[in-house]
């Protein structure tokens, strides 16, 4: 009999409760683009990422802890915030030293979720530092669980790819009898070759092109390009 | 601009409701066994199925109908049942001319989801009758939402199958703006040259393998074996 921890994938924030998610590690996923935003932010200095699901509480955040306000609803930059949710916008001398107080649609709302789950770890995934991720999750020798963000809740093809590639480094060290995690191996597998093309036949890359952001759905599907650890602690993401 | 109706796949029924499924068709995907054993029983004659959710209703409409009370939970026949939910049980010298009233652990309560959201017609589709709900819906010319039954909530890869089965056939009379599709539809074609192989790797064949039921699991993913259409009508499922 196996000794291996468990790994399994959601595919929405919706199904995140059918799973026991105690002690368990949880990694957060939304490569268009708040975790793919979140992982170059901290790689470029940032000193932390405060997520919030409120344009409210992203303002008010803003004033009290002098931070920089960001976010998007719908890939676009929301009124009265200063930046929106590009990795582009967080190169290393705009952003070195700040703090960061980010509201997304979907990314940030899986992240309080997992915490209040009783998740034992939440850290952010995408490609941009999936082997800082993937290392992790081998030392570590807990549960996982794999947390695609979704569009709204809806399946993403993105999220799900990401969390295949993942599943494709690690899952030697871990014990899978998880039909999502099965479908998202062989989706990568599929199309690790191919990305670049692949994602432009996504509903999200539809949606994000539209508004000019090709060369930034391109670097979110890119591995290593920020390869840090972001950790979700006492309301903040830092490098461990 | 396209005129084409919408399809969309949902991956579980808790995802039923973020979609407008007013005046649209449902399909009712439970693979492993439900809806191969529904459309098993009447192409062999039943003259309806009542289907159920719960055992008591099962036992109590068996009485008033003189139906044959048949039902699996977790894929085991249930106490106070006559039957299970096995296509080899509904030979058609056993089930012409019966009601038999069915209760199943994910089927029967999407059915019942999807009458409750509005839907404008309600079927049920597996391996077994495909081409007959395929010829349907592309006749009908109406927004078609795949639904696939699931495990308790949790993905499954049996039902991504066939509703990747059905898109490849139909695709080209509907637009498709829907992840969920585009990857049922991939993970169809990679797999449908090995497809008695590939159910092997699934939880629900590890589930239900257990119980020696293997030949059952290869007939449900077999194509038009029982080659007609179940509609459910009135709190029964008919052929038209």
């Amino acid at each position: 009999m196996s000794t291996k921890p468990q790994l399994h994938t959601i595919l929405s924030p919706r199904l995140l409760d059918i799973y026991d998610v105690t002690n368990s590690i949880v990694v957060i996923i939304d490569v268009f683009r708040a975790t793919s935003t979140i992982a170059t932010a901290l790689y470029n200095g940032a000193s932390r990422i405060i997520p919030v699901d409120t344009v409210d509480k992203c303002i008010q955040l803003g004033k009290t802890t002098g931070g920089i306000t960001a976010g998007e609803r719908d890939g676009k930059i929301i009124d009265g915030l200063q930046y929106g949710n590009s990795p582009a916008e967080y190169s290393r001398t705009f952003i070195e030293g700040k703090t960061l107080v980010l509201t997304t649609t979907n990314g940030t709302r899986l992240l309080h979720m997992a915490l209040q789950s009783g998740a034992s770890e939440v850290v952010t995934g995408s490609f941009p530092n999936i082997s800082a991720l993937c290392d992790h999750l081998i030392t570590q020798k807990k549960n996982i669980i794999l947390g695609c963000s979704a569009w709204k809740d809806r399946f993403n093809i993105e999220d799900t790819l990401f969390a295949g590639a993942v599943i494709g480094r690690i899952k030697e060290h871990f014990t899978i009898h998880c039909d999502s995690s099965l479908m998202a191996e062989q989706m990568y597998a599929l199309h690790h070759n191919d990305i670049k093309a692949f994602i432009r036949h996504t509903t999200h890359w539809h949606r994000l092109a539209a508004y000019g952001l090709e060369s930034d759905l391109e670097y979110c599907v890119s591995p290593d390009l920020a390869n840090i650890l972001p950790f979700y602690r006492n309301g903040d993401l830092v490098i461990a």
